[in-house]
């Protein structure tokens, strides 16, 4: 059985969207256990009761705009820190919040632990390609600052993620530069390049550029903190950007705009569905001893089910524990 | 009259569309003198005679994937490099190439020279937002590494062309962080955003995500060179994804879809349009000594006629003798 931390009290929608994408989730898989951390009188409204899931009654919760650290040290019975307690004490396997992002990543590191060799933890999502395959990008702003070390890293965490969550044999690895050629970029990127090159473990292709992310260069992804979340964030904004004009352009294109839109209703939404990438789940801060996934706050039930099963498979594909092996042999090898 | 050197052999569609937007803009402006540097049979194809078109005739150029430092010094007598040299030598008063991108940078470091007390000219455009006003991005990649007195000189300078160029009083500058708190960032985002706050020559309205810039958040936005040209090509990259995606989703579906796309064929168009800012002219390496803008690769007759439009505006507003004297007052009140 697989037992799943869930703060229920995180998000735009919460508890309604997460409980009812626990309900799905729980019909769906027969092997998982769901403990719900948040308002019981709330919770219970949206809740299909079932023998395998719990509700952790709290008044307690993280708010978006609370300061990440110093919410996580003074709101100990939060719903978000709870639920990080409960794996760190064994009780769960796992932690899933739309929440604030930054308390979770605090909770993340502070509570549930990094694991030993892992200097710095990345944010990591599968993002939309043109082919529907997707890649894997980290980090995506866990850190603000980051070494050639932590970028060798992320290329390791990455490809046990896109092997293990994705079923690819041998991850191409490509690794975020401000061109293709062997010898671009700064400092920290040519240290970067040097470091994957020399890996035997890893299937390094070469830097790569932010132009070609969609049109599917590579399964992994490695940027460093900053650069990965403006990249993130200029692909969400010109996405969503598109879309608006798109609508405005419709709306003031009279009856025959609107004929035609209508018509075109299914390509549009294949569009739109191609960029919506929550099939592949929430965003994972990975290198930690456990799973702890972040679900977008505008998350929707569906999103949530995702997410949940997106967990589900990493607990299966025990890609931690995998993970924790890895890097004792690098700590070991490197003594 | 103002007298601009153009490089007819750099580009996908050199010399054909170099020339013919050449021919509408002699035509459109008689306050214009254009040199035209290249294969001199080639170029009279497509030219329209003048009187205030010269041409220079030259067997060498540089092509794109030539080692841009390398071919500036070994091809002396490269299209770009005759360009550069007219400015160089008070022949001509501004360059414009749509050839080589780090070449033409090259160029314009080492032949035109950077005005003096700008330590590391940045690459800027206008780019696209919803309400079609525009914000101006710099440096989009002439620098692999920034510090922050670079990223004040590019406060400076955005707000210098933003002022020039598209007639704002008060550009709002915004600094691309990985939060809008004033407290995010790294080290370099730190120690910028304390300089533009403590500058009272600029409208800094603080710390700025890369998810806001389509929706115009500001008027000048502050990047170091690697950031920026992640976020630049991101833009690009999903555009085009986006573009290329809906395409796809029409031809896959069927009559309806087509007759669909027909009806909706305006609504479309605008939008493309909106995102295809050729309008606003090309990139310009600025803190030179005269203007040295880099039109597309692919850019066509017209794009290349808005480039020499917006070359005009720059020798027509003097803007660069503008910046010359900004900076001689910055160097010596800082002596």
């Amino acid at each position: 059985m697989k037992i799943i931390a869930v703060d229920a009290m995180g998000g735009d929608n919460a508890p309604k969207a997460i409980v009812e994408g626990v309900n799905k989730a729980i019909e769906s898989f027969s092997d998982i256990q769901i403990q719900l951390y948040g308002d019981q009188e709330k919770i219970k409204t949206y809740l299909t009761p079932s023998d395998r899931v719990t509700i952790i009654h709290t008044d307690e919760k993280i708010n978006s705009d609370d300061e990440p650290a110093k919410a996580i040290r003074r709101k100990k019975n939060a719903s978000m820190v709870l639920a990080a307690k409960a794996v760190k004490d064994g009780q769960a396997q796992a932690v899933l919040s739309a929440g604030n992002t930054g308390a979770l990543l605090a909770a993340g590191l502070f509570v549930v632990g990094r694991i030993k060799g892992v200097d710095r933890p990345g944010l990591l999502s599968t993002l939309p390609t043109n082919d529907q395959k997707g890649f894997d990008m980290l980090d995506l702003g866990a850190n603000a600052e980051n070494t050639a070390a932590h970028l060798h890293q992320y290329a390791i965490l990455g490809s046990f993620y896109a092997k293990n969550l994705r079923g690819i044999a041998q991850p191409r690895v490509g690794l975020l530069n401000n061109g293709t050629e062997d010898t671009k970029g700064d400092p920290l990127r040519k240290e970067t390049y040097a470091l994957l090159a020399a890996d035997p473990g890893l299937n390094f292709i070469g830097n790569i550029e932010a132009r070609d992310l969609m049109a599917g260069v590579a399964d992994v992804v490695v940027a460093d903190g900053f650069t990965g979340n403006a990249v993130l964030k200029s692909i969400e904004g010109t996405a969503l950007s598109i879309m608006k004009q798109l609508k405005t352009s419709i709306k003031g294109g009279g009856f025959k705009a609107k004929v035609g839109a209508l018509l075109l209703k299914d390509s549009l939404m294949d569009m739109k569905n191609s960029l919506d990438y929550s099939g592949a789940g929430g965003a994972v801060l990975f290198g930690l001893k456990a799973p702890v996934v972040k679900s977008h706050g505008s998350s929707d039930a569906k999103s949530i089910f995702y997410t949940i099963k997106q967990i589900r498979s990493m607990l299966e594909t025990d890609v931690v524990g995998q993970l924790v092996e890895e890097f004792s042999k690098e700590t070991s090898s490197n003594d």
